[in-house]
């Protein structure tokens, strides 16, 4: 049964969102992605958002750009975690959309994670899930020290390299 | 029976919303007025937006601030025009309201005033109606008689005092 | 007779305000576009908007960028709504024409859409006219059914393909 | 033994700060909360962060203003979530806050709620704990009926009194 | 006869386009000073511009705030240069009137000073005038010998108080 | 003799400013065009600026970006008016430019242009000397002229071809 | 001999410039305070910047506001370190100050602090010199160690009173 | 043994720091460049910035994007100065970078370069160290004269070729 709920308001966000995906596949968890517009069809979206508890989501993660209503309008309905994924836009740089995310009213938040921050909002929906998995909370650790790992290689590369041939 | 709603979502935005009723009475409008949080009380706001049309709104004015997802989300429902006022805010000065209003996607417009025009919504419903209005289009037209007179007026009090004591 | 006039200040406005003229063919609403700047020939364009109701029009959508007055000043003299489109613009991507649109003092307000609103211009228009037509009203209620389609096929298409898939 | 550990980094952020104790409170959620700075006193705060899961976090509550450091570096030690509060600056209106905060790189998220959020933070901490308490969830949905009923409390009053008499 | 016609849009923007009126007072040129709104009397308006040659304005100054279209459609008509004043606003600081005035599209400049910059526009209309004035123009050194002195005397002062007796 | 300087911090400037060359030339107007850095050869930045007056100039035109200080450094010195020009920036979109420019303190006012408004700055400092040249000041208006004469052949290609066929 | 220059455009910079001379007579080191505006007096800055290395400065701290060019100017003549305070600016917050400070070209840095930083100018004025002098840096570890038992103290505070007496 | 510590937090900013290397060669200065991650490598971090001092180093250069937490928590451990880079980002431009390493509070300055000033950074390092370095000092005069004359050489192209012909 599906924990998280991954939505989108257009398929224009699947590039972003599909990170966050990819995340909770990296960590086993299962999700349910769905392309629903908050403004072209809010019945739709009225129905996804009280049904989300019933289908077992503990977390969802709603993505959308400019005047971002779904991730707000998610937390409005759904009980528990929203994590909301401000897409960048060409005009405002995605301020227009980190405004519309965060900004929410006293007694509805919604989790926000950077502009085009995808990934960000996979791992923290894995984060909030390992506060009563620890078996998930043992694979964020092992992704931490991978990340680790990562840097180590890359600063090992330039003490090996030196500067100007790094990136050759 | 009332051509016009008027929603805030919260009670704060009254001194505001108050200036939309103001020019409404002084048109002629019949209008209702409501509090309703599309973030509190999402059941109670769809159920308004959906019902606006049979009681016979044909504009909806809707105020909001910070994240401000009250107008966009009419403007999903209600297939008529929804006018957006953004909400002055402490921190963001109100952009956050701006850009959560008017930065919508294709399909869904919301005709936005700017930050805390109240009055300017009011007389935007009006000159919305006055388009198959005759009487109220004059009506429209002597408040702009009315505007410049006052212009006039103050010009005419310069004149006469000079800029050091006009103040006085 | 044209009810909806479309104004720009300059040709290179063109991409964007010809999204708000295929709206309106799409709704069957006559309308006049023309190319008028304000600054270049202030003239024109106070005969332009002195002479617009006269002309049948109902409705005036204008677009600018950057210290963007004509929307503004078409508000000034034409006494029923006027639309108004901020341009994108290079250096400061579309916040100047915005400002000098949206912003407008108490009494002279313009329906202000979001940075190159083009086609929610024209929807924004349809939406004026269709409180006094109530064909065109039903036309609205179309299109906001086939929007709702479009978003239904897109999310049929990810749960057949899933979302590697989606965008091959 | 405490499941929330609330760290701010200067006692100026204690009136925002307090709401987010108080909404745990309301919720009977156990809490502690710390004054640490990881600017005047990084040796305290790495301990506290690297002690945070042994003593029982689950959620860390991080305020900070301007330069805020505190809550991605929580972020970057502690493994379960860590929600993030902008602090409102004079200069910069907690953009300065806000960006520090939410811009976190890949892999290290923060979950930010609204410039001044405090009492969002407090709810998005019972948010994730409800995750795996059903007695909690309760409460939230309890709340959730109480934010409504307040609303209407609010727009009942308005349906008596009148716009004009409302707020006296 | 004046040579500068002083202008602004609002009875508002009197204390910062007094201190222009101040400066021509003081570099003993003549002027005008009206209030004329282009927005809610673009007739007077019109005159206003067309005339101001013919009155022997040289320079025009223009202040006005938010959605500033004064200064511009001056420019647009008056053949001679503009000075515009970009009015500072409670919501936006001023950049609205900062963008509305200074943005202008090639063909049209303003000659744009900072936020509520009403001495400087004085100032600056004494320096086009003293191109062609050279008893002005030994008047704009003398006054800059004037501030000069200001300052030397400030720094005098701190230097036998001691900064922190210095402003007691 | 030059009658305008025109001066830009760095060659990579050279685009804005030719337009301002551009303008000059074409109103007859004599000018003298230099790359001078006030930050990276202050003492022959004050040369050039003391010397300015003796050499002819009336106007001085001064382009650069980021924190531009060659137009308010110019303008400490010159007695006559300083046209400054905010040169677009890849970070900040030329708004540290124009703040650097136009926000200059009370005594010393820059006349500020548009981001990259290279050709506006040319037509200011013509309008600037046609405050004492009926002859320039006739070319100004035939310039105006030729300005309305090129939007009017647009609208008429746009009333022969229609919006569709407008740009092929 | 002094070793620290404090140079400021305007005297109302004085309360925050004031909180660099704390510091610095904190630290036991000489410096010399001076109001000198680089617009008003550029004759007199010259001199000043250009004697600053032989009266033994090794460090400018130079304090400025809206477009405040103090600093950059200071390290185009001085040839050691400039540390720049942007001022707080009541339109635009101090971005301007800031973005005029900080965004300085290649080749001549300015070490730009926090808008209205005083006290930190003066901490990295000592932090400078302390890389030549153990004992300077001795100093500056002890306040280190000081500010950190500031925040323990505080901490303190609130475990003994809890979060609801703390300010009282 | 190395004077001057160059770290980024990810191997992106490769092309920015290197031109503080490049400066630092130029000027003959040992430095040591390292990738490390505050945040996916605390741990590296924590004992990075505490052996700074005994490794020798009297300067640390830190660049860091987004959330950019590097500078500020090197400035908390080590003893000397910290020099910040903001890096250029695509959303916000480098304003979060920006905002993140130079709104510092009070006690822990980083002595801030402009969005992506690697250079500058390196010449800022040489300066500090010129404090107490007179031959370092003279290394530096000579390119303030390297830089002046190479904008002289362009001046004099400029003369020679025409602004038509200078870019051919």
């Amino acid at each position: 049964m599906a924990k998280v709920g991954i939505v989108m308001g257009s398929d224009s966000d699947m590039p972003v969102m599909s990170k966050a995906a990819d995340m909770l596949e990296k960590f086993g968890i299962e999700y349910e992605m769905k392309i629903i517009s908050a403004h072209r069809e809010p019945d739709v979206f009225f129905e996804y958002a009280k049904t989300a508890e019933e289908k077992g989501f503990k977390v969802i993660i709603a993505g959308a750009g400019m005047a971002a209503h779904l991730p707000g309008m998610c937390a409005a309905i759904f009980p528990m975690p929203v994590i909301g994924i401000p897409m960048h836009t060409t005009s405002l740089g995605g301020r227009d959309s980190l405004y519309s995310i965060v900004q929410m009213p006293s007694g509805i938040p919604v989790a926000t994670v950077a502009i085009n921050g995808g990934a960000n909002a996979g791992i923290l929906a894995a984060k909030i899930l390992a506060t009563s998995d620890p078996e998930l909370l043992a694979k964020l650790k092992a992704y931490t020290q991978e990340m680790k790992e990562q840097v180590e290689a890359k600063d090992a590369k330039l003490q090996e390299t030196g500067y100007r041939n790094y990136s050759k």
